[in-house]
């Protein structure tokens, strides 16, 4: 019994006579309100402006837009769109670097070294250079080569954002001068030895130590338990020359403990030596073995037996040790100087939020393609419909679509930040990019790998096929919920700074520039919501970018509020650590709702500023899509502030299923303007001539 | 900056001050109205029976709930444990079948069959025998082999419940003669040739041919063209001797067409000699390659040329050709039959259902007590506390571990009713069983799947380990969404289903088992909401199981009328096709809401018949959570139809965390309770006694 077969013998029967009156009269009532409203109040806080009816114009009235792919995919490009298409270029020309589907973890980890060291030393790629120079170009570089291997982004990332940033970053000119040539051509390939056995996410609970010798004026590295053993050390179990190890700094003194522990530092530890490749004495290596995915980087374990190292060695620049075993820094505090080492390494998660967008790109590229391609069912006697044609399907895929495209624009804006702040060391931007980039890699990695599972379901049997992709995106993705900070930790800490500015605002004081609308949009919460507003429901209204702006920014405004009030009651019996953790979901979701909020901010912007018509009105299509399908998910929390009524909230739900297919009608050109070469995009099912896909596909398997 | 920082900068300031008054005064409101109504009604529908009033007593009255494991464990058991333990005893006795964690596809495949020549041969379990006599024994075997691989598990499912299912369920005597003893003890390794490259769900849309040559007494099979390959067949790559072919038959006849299209049957082909097991002239196989994974099942891609096979190959049971051409069947129309061949291949999908319950088993428990040994962060100048005392791990792995115990007794359900319809043949039942198998696979492989990747992000990064676990359990667990019946497709037939119930009801007639709560549920909601019980919020109202059941049901009830209605309007102008169509998304979350109520029941029965009342206590609180945690998931649609007053949702809010820290507490017992043996679990993070997980997880790596 198939779907058709259902419908058809249930209405040809067409027995049933309920008419439903209720809703019927609901929404004529909205109706003759909002008619009323406008009558009594002709300036209505959204009332379509020009620009939004000309968006309107070509967004809805019109079935289908004529998108030029390449005039859109022109104004998607990042501007080092030129290096990218370099990487892609010089893979293509070497099929003996390609990663085949079937190979050992060994032997991946060498091909992994091979493209490192190819792509670097013979296609003129140098991706240290650019961590220095221009860290955008960096990001995008570490993107393409994530499309070749992933494995080979994290490689690429491990030796220069991680090993070379934290020399860099946290050392000072003589680190500099004698590491950066080996990083850069990876003659020293590093490791950035956090990650505990016990501790990851706690750093300062790391265990690890070094004590500093004044006799033979070194540190000594010492492993004291099993739990902290260095673990997930990339680079580690094969190939690296040295580690950035971190530890806690022992110092002795001459009172009656006799030692001070400074926190944690980081120090440079050679661990093989650099002829032989030996393991060097008192250091202990041991390979962590299979993993998920990303196999093609070698992970391995350290133990430290009494390692000694010579002074130099200790990353110096936020903190110092003196001949003498005096201890100096410019910061005055332990937790002071702790979070200045951290906020050097959050180029990182930049990195990965960038990456996961272009994941999710293959992926959706991939998907669509295939569903455009495959048919299945159809009316009685017609021809079978592709698998986009149903609902169903343009309800898994659209929303996704439209998030791709919201996080691009999110991405891009946070690497310009990003670079911006490397430039200007703004304190404030610090702590904006800080957050951002912990809020923003936190959202989209996990929404990238609840959707690569989502892709590999809307292609059936056929996305099960290793070719075709979704098993090693989303085995290699996976752990970039985890590394660079565990999602749900991170967005804790966009919980907190967003508890912190709302405390600003009360008393008075300035707001980051990203948070600037919440002093705003709390303005409006605390007024109760306009009770002629939560009725409308006509799509002039809904697909206003002031009401959806405002929607987004109520809930996190009235979030914020509640958990604020919240922690402050359960604080008296529970203390903060227990309050805290009492509100922890509410917490989680207003960091979400906050960074939809950015997203969505920034999206459009990216809508209001592309210059060509047809381009915008696809965007803004998508925008509205992104916008309501948000709104939608959390219905019930809008629903229960009464500021959408049951006709608003059921209309909410009618525009996204409509937009869904809207944009489903341009949802090819949507995918051709990321400009993935086939070559990138690999999946047989995926290619860009659909028309081709299966005939691609039994040539695969040998036909 | 970590989070207690935050949480204590934040506070320490303490300069908050706006009370939450409107909040405290629509609570005090609340309670007074419910005091009133009590004294108004004292006969209320959802006044808490005597029973209920012991479950609470037990479980929220008292802290902590004293679970006995192994008495808990006992009352889980199905009644086919033991031959679940002799599997998992043969494969511990014989650590040369355990697959490694790094194997080729060709070794995988060669080993994969090794472990299923050796359970059958040498541990004698004979899984084709319980096929016949005793169904609940298979499935549990399947289950347990899955175990210990998942690709055994599915090897074992196509030699014995696709390959010989169909010989079994589609041939007669003389097929079952010749073929059962061969199928049995793997001399005759088989295939189940239905899906082709082009179609999957479609199976009437299947273009292989059979034309019947009444010259030489023979059937013809023929692909005609690539879309007609037999694709992603099991057992063809490499193994396989036979296959059951699905293909239209085709008579010649003697009007002027010349021929006559019967419909879709099934043929037993030869495909390899069975002796130098060459594959036989006509015949061309290419392996489908690499898949996400499940790569120790050999899939492969089947051609036919012009393969000629004798009359008697014709699995004959709906239907039969004579020597002089003349087709008969005890069916009169191709549907019928195409529904009674398929329909007897409904014992697939109970068996993926029931085994997705165990690999969620598998997962749940790692995750589980990993979450149990690690300790992150915690209380200022305090110890670390576990990660599962944070109320956002709480609220990723209790619901899960619910939802694990209530799909538990569901399958349970569904293996009874069905052996129970294997037996009586009666037709009512194997509708019903239909539909349930359809419903409870699909709804439990999506939610399986999706807790894959929660597992494994809750383990941070000794989830991605690959010894832990959770990347073979996903990548192998994956395709269960997919084949046998995708789900969005299967979700649509319970639709359906559903529909032709409620057109019953109108018509007066009798509903099937199953459906029986729908006349009564539809009655009560089409009455209105009680005004007064939609602002109940006490936990005795919320935990009882009257209440929890007519809310589930209210929902089913509501959806179901409500696109009853919606049809009807969109037929008029779409057809029927159209209308299903573009009440796509609705008809699946009805199908999604309708098991949900099915499977809530079903739980609800187990508590009530479990005789300990420690045991019971345990069950009731992990019910209670199952029950609060979907209707909080679908607050927005409670909240848009004025079931719930904005007071109540709020209460099935702070009473799902609330159940979430209570089920927290005797975690490690529930997880204990699913009693699978270390050598089963095998992740070294864990183990039954956590605290030795640490040092497994470093012996492992080799320290």
């Amino acid at each position: 019994m198939d779907n058709n077969q259902i419908g058809q013998s249930f209405w040809d029967k067409g027995n049933i006579n309920i008419a439903n009156n209720d809703e019927e009269h609901e929404e004529k009532m909205s109706r003759r309100i909002q008619k009323l409203n406008l009558h009594l109040n002709p300036q209505l806080p959204f009332c379509p402006n020009e620009e939004t009816i000309h968006f309107l114009d070509c967004a809805s009235r019109i079935r289908t837009i004529d998108v030029e792919t390449k005039v859109l995919s022109e104004y998607m490009r990042g501007k080092h769109w030129d290096i990218q298409e370099r990487v892609y270029e010089y893979f293509n020309s070497r099929p003996d670097l390609q990663t085949p589907l079937e190979i050992s973890k060994d032997d991946h980890r060498e091909l992994c070294m091979k493209q490192l060291v190819g792509v670097v030393r013979e296609g003129g790629i140098r991706p240290f250079r650019y961590v220095v120079e221009d860290p955008a170009k960096y990001f995008a570089v570490v993107e393409a080569v994530g499309s070749v291997d992933m494995s080979l982004g994290i490689k690429m990332g491990v030796q220069y954002s991680l090993w070379g940033g934290s020399v860099l970053n946290l050392g000072t000119k003589k680190h500099r001068d004698k590491f950066f040539d080996g990083i850069d051509n990876v003659d020293y390939p590093g490791c950035f030895a956090m990650t505990e056995l016990h501790h990851g996410s706690n750093v300062q609970g790391i265990q690890t130590i070094a004590t500093f010798d004044p006799i033979t004026d070194e540190f000594i590295i010492n492993t004291p338990n099993d739990g902290a053993i260095k673990w997930w050390i990339g680079n580690a179990a094969v190939h690296g020359k040295f580690a950035t190890v971190f530890a806690k700094l022992i110092l002795p003194t001459h009172d009656t403990k006799g030692i001070s522990d400074m926190g944690v530092h980081a120090f440079i530890v050679p661990i093989r030596d650099m002829k032989s490749h030996k393991t060097l004495p008192g250091v202990e290596i041991q390979d962590c073995g299979h993993k998920v995915g990303l196999n093609g980087v070698d992970n391995g374990a350290l133990r430290f037996r009494s390692v000694r190292i010579p002074r130099d060695n200790l990353l110096n620049r936020f903190g110092d040790v003196s001949r003498d075993g005096k201890y100096t820094s410019s910061l005055p505090t332990i937790n002071k100087r702790f979070a200045a080492t951290l906020g050097e390494l959050v180029g990182g998660r930049v990195g990965l939020a960038y990456s996961s967008v272009g994941v999710l790109k293959i992926a959706a590229t991939i998907a669509i393609r295939y569903s455009l391609l495959r048919q299945q069912f159809g009316p009685p006697k017609q021809p079978e419909i592709s698998i986009l044609d149903y609902q169903s399907h343009q309800h898994k895929l659209m929303p996704m679509l439209a998030s791709n495209y919201a996080f691009h624009f999110a991405a891009l804006h946070l690497v310009e930040k990003y670079s911006e702040m490397k430039k200007s060391h703004d304190e404030e931007l610090i702590g904006d990019v800080h957050t951002l980039s912990a809020g923003l890699k936190s959202y989209i990695t996990s929404y990238t790998a609840k959707s690569l599972s989502i892709c590999r379901e809307a292609c059936g049997g056929h996305g099960y096929a290793a070719v075709n992709r979704f098993g090693s995106l989303r085995n290699d993705h996976d752990i970039f919920q985890t590394f660079e900070g565990d999602n749900t930790v991170l967005l804790q800490q966009v919980a907190g700074y967003l508890l912190k500015q709302y405390q600003e605002k009360f008393k008075g004081g300035t707001l980051a520039v990203t948070w600037n609308y919440l002093r705003e949009s709390m303005n409006t919460y605390l007024s109760q919501p306009n009770p002629v507003t939560t009725r409308w429901e006509g799509e002039d209204h809904l697909r206003n970018q002031n009401f959806q702006l405002d929607a987004f920014r109520y809930r996190t405004s009235r979030l914020l509020q509640s958990v604020a009030v919240r922690l402050r009651k359960h604080s008296k019996n529970l203390g903060s650590f227990g309050a805290w953790n009492r509100c922890l979901n509410h917490l989680l979701t207003l960091a979400e709702s906050h960074i939809e909020s950015v997203i969505l901010a920034k999206f459009i912007d990216a809508v209001r500023s592309c210059p060509d018509p047809n381009s915008r009105a696809a965007l803004k299509l998508v925008c509205d899509l992104y916008a309501m399908d948000r709104i939608w998910n959390d219905i019930g929390t809008y629903r229960n502030v009464d500021y959408v009524a049951p006709n608003k909230a059921k209309a909410i739900h009618k525009l996204t299923e409509y937009l869904c297919f809207q944009v489903k009608n341009i949802a090819r050109e949507l995918v051709d303007a990321f400009d993935l070469p086939d070559y990138v995009t690999r999946a047989p099912i995926g290619m860009q001539a659909t028309e081709e896909a299966y005939s691609n596909y039994t040539q695969f398997v040998g036909f």
